[in-house]
This record gives C-alpha cells, sequence and structure tokens, in this order.
C-alpha cells in the first residue's frame, strides 16, 4: 500500500496543546526522510475547506520543537459539519494531490476525520494532542504532562502565599469531563484534597477533611477542583460555601485557566510527539489507516479510530486512593 | 546611639511578596555581624500582641533566600488597631527587651509602625515589602520584579494559545490602585493594550484600537487590564462588552491572581531585599528611627515614613506614551 | 506478616535526585496512615552508623514536595562496606527497634541493603532515586524526568545563542554508563547528533553527519554527548578534534554538570516518588521484604532486589533509530 | 535635522544577550510609526558587507519580544576592521539609501560604528545588548538581569545537591574583566564567596573564609567565580588547590557557560529593551548622532559614544561590603 501515498497533509485542531509543534515536525521530517511530500493546512479542517496551506520542508519547522501552540494554527470548523464543506474539502485535497491526512488533536477531531475518510476515502491517521489526557488507546496525549508541570509550578506559588497567610485556597484546573489533571496535579502539588467529575464526595466529606486537616496541625490547605467537578455550583460558590460553614478559614480562589495550554513542553512531551509523529507517517506507509496513534507501556501502537471513539479511559483509581494517605 | 540598640524584633505584615525571607535574612545576618540579638515574630503584629517569636541566629536563615512567601508569616491584625492591642504589644517588647522593630511590609504596615513608635518610644525601621510597587520613598519594593516576570510568562504562556487559535485575551493582574504591574507586564508581555487606573481611555477607544490591530495583520491579542481599572465594571463584564461589540473576536478571561504573589524571587528582588534588610540595621545604629529605607539611583535611602504615607509615586507616563508606539 | 513491622527506618543514599523529597513524604505519611513509626536516618548507611536520625511525623514533611535534594542528606558510606560497620548500624537499629529499612537510592545502595538484610535479617525495600533511569525492574527513576527537564532548557537556551552566531555546540550530559539522559534529551532537544555509550557511531561518521547537516542548510549544530561516550577522549578533545577537521565551524562545549541533580522535581517525579512510597510501606506490611519497589506500564510492581542487582535495561533502540529521522 | 532620516538599517553584533530582539522589535515599530523604512542587516557588519538584509515590517517582528537570541543573527566581522571591508559597507549602505545605523552590541560594537560614522558620515545610534553590564553610560545593559537569573536559578539547583552532600561547589560565570555578575548573582544566590576580578583576596583569605563557614555550622559552601578571577590559574586549579588544603571538603565544579547567554528574557530586560529602542530612533529623529541610549535612574539618556569607549563603571562597592555581612 506504502506507494499510494505520495503527498500527505498535515493540520492541527480543536484546543491546542503544548508538543503539537514537535509532532508537526515529527511529522515534516519523517516526510522528508520518506521522500512524501507534505502540505501544512491552517486552522484544521477550515483550512482544507479554504485550501490555506503551505508547502512543509525540513527547514520550515526548524526551531519549532520548544514553542508552545501550533504554527499551524488551530480551530474548530463548522463548515467541516456539513456536507458541503466536506465535499469542498475534498475537492481541494484532490486538486492539491494528498494522499492521506495526518490530524492531530483530540477525539472530535478523529471522530470528524473518520467520517471524512468513510465518505471520500481519504486514509486518516490520528495524533493525540490534548492537555486533558482523555483519549482512550493512549496512555498520554501530547500536551498533558506540560499541562501538569505548568499547574503544580503554579500551585507551588500559591502555596508560597497560602502558607504565609495561613489561608485555604480553592484551585480550579482544566477538566470537564476527566479528572485527570486534577488528580495528577494535586498529588504532584500536595494539595489536600482533590476534587474531580468522577468521584463525588460531596460537601459534607469535604468540610470533614478540612476540620481534620487543620486539627493535624496543618495551617493552610489547598483544595485542587476540577473543571467538571460538581461538589458545588462552581468553583466560587464552593469556596463561599466552605467559606460560611467554616469561618475561621479566609478561602480564596484562583482559576489557572488558558495559561495550563502553553508554554514550551516538556522533554516528555517532545519526545512523545516526536516519537508519534514520525510512527503516524510510518504506520500509514504500512497501509494502515483511520487509526490513531498512541503509547502503551512506552511502545508506539495504532488503535482504530472507530474503537476509540466513544468514551476515555478510566482515571487512576490507585492514585485517587494514594491521594488520601499522602495528604494525612 | 548605636549603643541603645542591643535587641530587634522583625516581622512581615500584609500582603506576602517574594523576597520577604531574603530580607529577613539579611536582617538576621546584619543583626549576628553587628552583635545584636534578633527576635522574629510571626504574623506581624499579632505576634507581638500573642508573643508569639523565636530567637533568629544565621542559620535559622539558612536556605531561605530562593523562597516565596515568609518564613515569619504575615496577617493584618485588628487587635493592634486598638489602643489595647498596641499596649498589650508594647508590653511585650518591653518585657523581651526589643529596642527596635524591623517592619518588612507595605505603607499600611508602615503607617501602624509610626503610631505605634510615636506612642510607645520603640523605634522603627520599614523596608518596603510589596508586589505593587505603590511606595513613595522607592523605586522598586520587594517583589515587584519577581511579580512581572511571572506575569510575563503567564502571558507568554497564553500568547501561544491566543495566536493559535486567533483569539483576543483580557488578562487581568494585580493593582487595586496603581498600574505599575499592568503597565510594565503589558510592555514587556507585547501587549496589544494596557488597562489602568491612572489613564482611563474608555470603551470606545480601546474597540478603536483593537479594530486598529486586526486592520494592521494581528491575527490575536492581549489586554492586560489591571484590577482597579475601570474601562468596564470589572475585567469579565468588560470582555463581554467587547465580545458583543465586535462580534468577529472571540474574547477569553484570565484573571493571574494570587500566583502573583508567590514563587522563587528573582536576582533582582533578592539583592534588593539583602541590600535593604542590611541598611536597616546599619541606619538603625546610626541613630535613625521611623525612616523606610528605599532604594534611588542605585543608592540605599532613609525616608521619613511621615513623610510617604500618603500616596504613592506616578507611573512611569513615558512608558505609557511608547507602549501605543509598541503595540503599532 | 504485617504485625512485625512497627517501626522503620527511612534514608537516602548515593547521588541526589529531584523527587527524593517527595519520596520521603510517602513514606512518612504512609507510616502515618498505618500506624507505624518512622525514624529518619541522615546521610544514608553512615546516618545508622553514627545513630544520626531523627523520628518523623506527618508535619516533619510539609512543604518538601517541591524540594530537589533531600532533607535526609545523602553520602557515600564508606564504614558500611565494612563488616564492622554493618554490626554498629545493625546495633543501632535494633536499639532503636527499627522493623525494617527504606532504601532511596540507585542500585548500589540497594546491593548494600541486601547484603545486609541477609546477613542480620532486617528487611530492607528499596525505592529507585537517581536521575540515570539505569536500574533494572522500572520504568522510570525519581528524578530522571526532571533531569531532562532541566537538560532541554539548558540546550534551549544554548540553541538561543548557538543560532544567533551559527555555531557548534558539543553539550556534556550526564550518564557514565548509560545513555538515557543522553538519548532522550537529545531528542527532545532536537540535537542534530546524540552521542551515548551504548552506540559508538565513530568520529568519521559523525563528521559525515554534521557536513550533511550543513548542506541541508542548517547553520546551527547542537551535539549531545553522554559524559560516557568514547568518540572522544572526552568532550572538550572531541569537539577540537571536530574543530580541526571542519574549520568552518565554530566549535563549542558546554558540560550541564551538577545541576541536572538539582531542582523542584517535575510533577512525574512527584507522583512517581508518591507512589513508590506509598507503595514501599504497603509492600511491607503485606510481608514483602528485600525488593525494589518499581513502575512498569502504570502499575507499582515489587522485583527482588537479588534479580535486579545486576546490569540495567537497555535504552530505547526505536528511539534511537528515529532520532536520525528527525534531525534530518 | 530629523527630515534627513528616511530609512535606517538595525543589526546586532558581538556576543548575543537577551532582550535584543525586544530591542529589534522596538527600533522597527518605532520606525513603522515614524513613517520611516527599516532594514535589518544580518550578522552585524558582516551583513552590511554582505548586502545581507531585509526590509522589516511591524509584522516582521511579531512575536519576538520573549524570545532569547537574534533574529538578525550576531558575528564578528573581521572585513569591518579593514578600510576595503567599510567602503564596501558604506557602498551597500548608500546604494540602499540607508541614512543612519542602529547598533545592538557592546563597546566594540559601537568603537567600531564612531570610526564609521566619523569616516563616511553615517550617523549611529548604539544600544546597549550584552550580558556583561560592563558599558560606560548605562546602568543596564540588555540581557544582565536576565542572565542574573539565569545563573542564580542554576545555583539553586546547584545548592539542592551540595546541601545533600555537605560538598563545597566553585561555581564559575561569565566576566573577563568584570565581576558585574558573580557579584550580583553571587549575593542573589547566597554565596558563601565571591571571586571577581576587581578585588583579589588572596587563596589565604578564601580558605580562612571557608574555615569560618564551616566552624559557623554551615555544611556546604557555594563559590562563586568570575572568569577573569585570578585567586587561581582557572576555576578547575582553584578548586584542586583547595581541595588539596582543606582535605576535609569534597570540592566540585560547575562551569555555567553559554546558558548564561539564553533564555526568554526577564520583563526588566524587555522592558528597558523596548524603551532603548523608541529612543534610539527618537533621538536620531531629534538629529542625534554618534550616541549611546543607556538609562540611569530610570530616564532613557544619551551619550557620546566617544565619551564612553574606553572603561566601564564600577562595580558596586557597598554590595561587595554587605557580601560578606550576609555570608556570616
Amino acid at each position: 500500500m506504502s506507494k499510494d501515498i505520495k503527498k500527505i497533509g498535515v493540520m492541527t485542531s480543536g484546543g491546542d496543546a503544548p508538543g503539537m509543534n514537535a509532532a508537526i515536525r515529527a511529522v515534516v521530517r519523517a516526510c522528508a526522510y520518506y521522500d512524501i511530500k507534505c502540505l501544512g493546512f491552517y486552522r484544521g479542517y477550515q483550512g482544507i475547506i479554504e485550501n490555506d496551506y503551505e508547502e512543509m520542508s525540513p527547514r520550515s519547522v526548524k526551531n519549532i520543537i520548544n514553542k508552545g501552540g501550533t504554527i499551524l494554527k488551530s480551530a474548530r470548523s463548522k463548515d467541516f459539519r456539513t456536507k458541503e464543506g466536506r465535499q469542498k474539502a475534498y475537492d481541494n485535497l484532490k486538486e492539491a494531490k494528498v494522499d492521506a491526512l495526518v490530524l492531530i488533536g483530540g477525539d472530535g477531531t478523529f471522530t470528524g476525520g473518520l467520517i471524512f475518510s468513510q465518505e471520500y476515502d481519504i486514509p486518516v491517521v490520528g495524533i493525540p494532542g490534548t492537555i486533558d489526557n482523555d483519549i482512550r488507546g493512549t496512555q498520554f496525549t501530547i500536551g498533558y504532562d506540560t499541562a501538569l508541570n505548568t499547574v503544580v509550578e503554579a500551585v507551588d506559588k500559591i502555596r508560597d502565599t497560602a502558607s504565609s497567610h495561613n489561608r485555604l485556597f480553592f484551585i480550579e484546573v482544566m477538566g470537564r469531563d476527566a479528572g485527570f489533571i486534577a488528580l495528577n496535579s494535586g498529588v504532584g502539588a500536595g494539595a489536600e484534597e482533590i476534587l474531580i467529575p468522577e468521584e463525588n464526595i460531596g460537601l459534607d466529606t469535604l468540610l470533614e477533611s478540612l476540620k481534620r486537616s487543620r486539627r493535624s496541625g496543618k495551617t493552610s490547605s489547598i483544595v485542587i477542583v476540577a473543571e467538571g467537578d460538581k461538589t458545588g455550583e462552581n468553583v466560587f460558590e464552593l469556596a463561599e460555601e466552605v467559606g460560611k460553614r467554616l469561618p475561621e478559614y479566609e478561602a480564596k480562589v484562583t482559576v489557572i485557566g488558558h495559561l495550563q495550554r502553553g508554554g514550551s513542553p516538556s522533554c516528555f512531551d517532545r519526545v512523545l510527539a516526536s516519537r508519534l509523529g514520525v510512527k503516524a507517517i510510518e504506520f500509514l506507509l504500512d497501509g494502515k489507516r483511520d487509526i490513531m496513534v498512541g503509547i502503551e507501556n512506552n511502545i508506539i501502537t495504532a488503535s482504530d479510530i472507530d474503537a476509540i471513539k466513544t468514551g476515555h479511559h478510566d482515571i487512576n483509581r490507585e492514585l485517587l486512593r494514594i491521594s488520601d494517605i499522602l495528604s494525612i
């Protein structure tokens, strides 16, 4: 099958993640190595529809491995959700003689790609790039490790001021559906409590735990709250409610927000992105299609997009368990 | 006069700032150098009232020069605002034979100290420690430089995602009364607009400027907003209003919040804190009292607290002017 | 068997690594959780011999999860290599009623512990803490991930100056016997060449590759060299030799050195250390002894020290292969 | 005179420094603001001789304010030291209709520029960009503040390992002729001793001081050594000699090296570079020539290059004095 692939397109779609540039670089350089032409489409599917691309050479991707964001820019494309949009995309790809697409993004990106592939017979390969780590078929997504470091560095700073003032801080981190960032950064930052959507401990348990913390001699506390947690309406109301019920606390809120998506990628994310990017091209050359590359037990794998498109892997229950032990 | 000073007390009060520990270290070591005993009081004036202190030796302050927060902890003391509280504080100091106080904090701290000094004849020396840089009598306060670096690093990360998605970001930074952090971090981060309390440009000018930015080819924009700015009710309503009036923008908000107060101090803040801490003791030994140490043109100065207690120095109009040129 | 463990000792030994404090914290808190007393011995085996320890409570380990180095200090103990030294160590442990030892360190530490356990019937559990990642029985050692980030951040900075001046930089990283740090940081930093002890490419191949780099349009190059690499006598002579043979290059050398061992641990290392520390205690309570805890495919494992004491796992050949593709 | 300036050239020369890109950006945008054309010459004077330039617009310098190095690259030009080289440079500038040059670099760069200006009547304006801070006529040079932060962060990491192992570390920092980096980073890092070219304390004083440190209870020590210090032949021989004379110490050496030149500039350096860059253009428009812009007491100044070309300002004796007090 490898003879079929003479030119590919690569794009980034959905929320950006640190390491996407390292993945683009790896894709582009693997193409050069295997003598395949490579077009970089801007703003995800929208760039295909608008024919907004440039041809990429190894030098196009120099000095980007350490840059956050994505040089190909990212967007969510409404047009691509329409039959007309996808037809236009296909026409453009055919005109440009693109034989396959490499999609760097999250599960929404892959699902869209699968539909497109099935409609127009364009092989697609997905590379998981999202800070949320919420994609089945890979132990780690590109950007997740960096986001964890960004969060723990931010919490370390807030800890300075929390312990100087004997305060209680509620810190919201990203994760609408999944508690991966909250759980791992919470353990990493030494948080007293971690609130995640997968495990609703309830307000009373939280209050009890905070009282116990104080009795055990802690004078300041950090509670990490995933965006999707439902202990309170939102983190501000949660803090207010706790403040009312435990008036001896001075409760404060910080929402870490979009800075979690940026920053120079960690070594882990750069290496992961580099490995996934090269293998994406090699899998295509081996005739694989409609797959996502992933990593399991330090080996690069290929999973059918069809098989991973619903749900995501579970949080680490063992880690959740030991988080209680660690905050004693 | 130096014969009078055999034992001093040192404390941190008000909002904590990176570099306070470096100042404590310098005070403690200068005391050891000049053979003065030094007591560290916890939680500012409250610790004096509660007699909560420990004697400090050069080894008590090892490995703290690079730590954020304050090992002496900080608090705002309601009791110290009462005559009874201050009487108790004085009794404790007299009992402990403390001859003078070194106060690390902001103008509220110094004003309280001046009242106390006038009531009970306890010499006080202030060391300006606050990220806001809003104290007359010194070009720089301890913590300000670090806070600027923290903000620009955060904005750099948000810029990654802003430029990947062609977005407009409103980023709120600290500064209720003063735009120092906003103006300097805004120039440092290459912000398109900077909104500060000292200069209300108004919503129309802001909208006009953002439109001009886009016409000039910019696809993403960063607006830095000081807490105290009044262009909108608050940063969220401002972003919403701009979003309504410029629907082609996807406007997002990040409030950097308390992480601005934490983190390992920059070299600048460590050196500044070290110099101010040593000179605070030397000025006391020279017989000076009721002063704040400061820095002007790289020279350590002493200003009467009485003279600096109202208002703060102006923002740099020249910098404000060139910020427009830089965002062209 | 768990009834036997009422008091344990914990220590750090060998080269220090970021995350050792997080492991100590986890051990101490797991002990408190399971109602076991915990003594912290200073400077590894030497502290046992000198009876230099203190009892640890959950509050003894507060605010250390983010600190580099080890609060228990580390040393290599000559005395422990003697029969007399070990007898003294045993006598002290017996006197203090210590039932088992938790050893945080590298393979030398574990081998010493195994001998001791066999001589005196003191159960030992090892926790792998070393930046070198060169221990069989675990996919990752504590400190390795942080060291990789430290190296890539340093190389990123050197890249700034390398590409500003069109230079060739040789950068030596740690790894006397193993190329793990060099290979992974080299891929992460986008190095043009990576020289490791496991794969001697030879000077001619290196020269050829550097020439090819330049022909392909690269104006600056980074070569990462593991300490143990034998392409040249050492990195300085290697650079000189290359400079002679390729006079168009301005070759420079940087030895990153001991700063690789320090720094605040990454989230990955903090979580890893926390998990390993808790499980070390839980394995002891389950009656396991003379094992090392490790991580394989995200699961915490126990390996007999006897089985892991010689050799270390192989470098990732796949990663070595793709490093050539990536530097095209 | 301002009517004469319709087009300028800008270049970076000498050792690169963080913040040079911020200065380039400010120059380019100030040109756009004042409707002057701007050419960016590559590799300093060499690029003028080789006619290697491109026209710069405000968008040419987007997203560079936070990047280390220099997008215009830097070099030392032998050709420019010859009459023929300078003639060629002048011919090229005349052909391109360049009316003035903005030179970002150190004193060598400015001296070369002054000669050129006097020979060919091309006005030059210098912007001080060097990490060494060794230029008369400005309190701070661009890159110095960032380099200090880079050094103290590196020393903080080495301190982790030094205090874990009770070691003595000699750390060499840049500064062949001047001890600015060593003195300020030494105070900022809390070094026990600081060795600088301006003040040779001699080996005996150093040994005495190290012994006193240990007697006072310090178990590890850091000595910061400027490149140009002459206490030993070089830092390695110095460490060896000290190790021989104080055998109870385990002496180690780290040479921080070129990573001091790189990295994202601090906020201080970005703001400084931005202010200097804009004023360089405004001074040219005011008719000034053959000057260097600088900063004194927070005001941007212009100094005749002729007046600053020899020697550099003194180190801060006051800071040197207090460094002894601080390391007690």
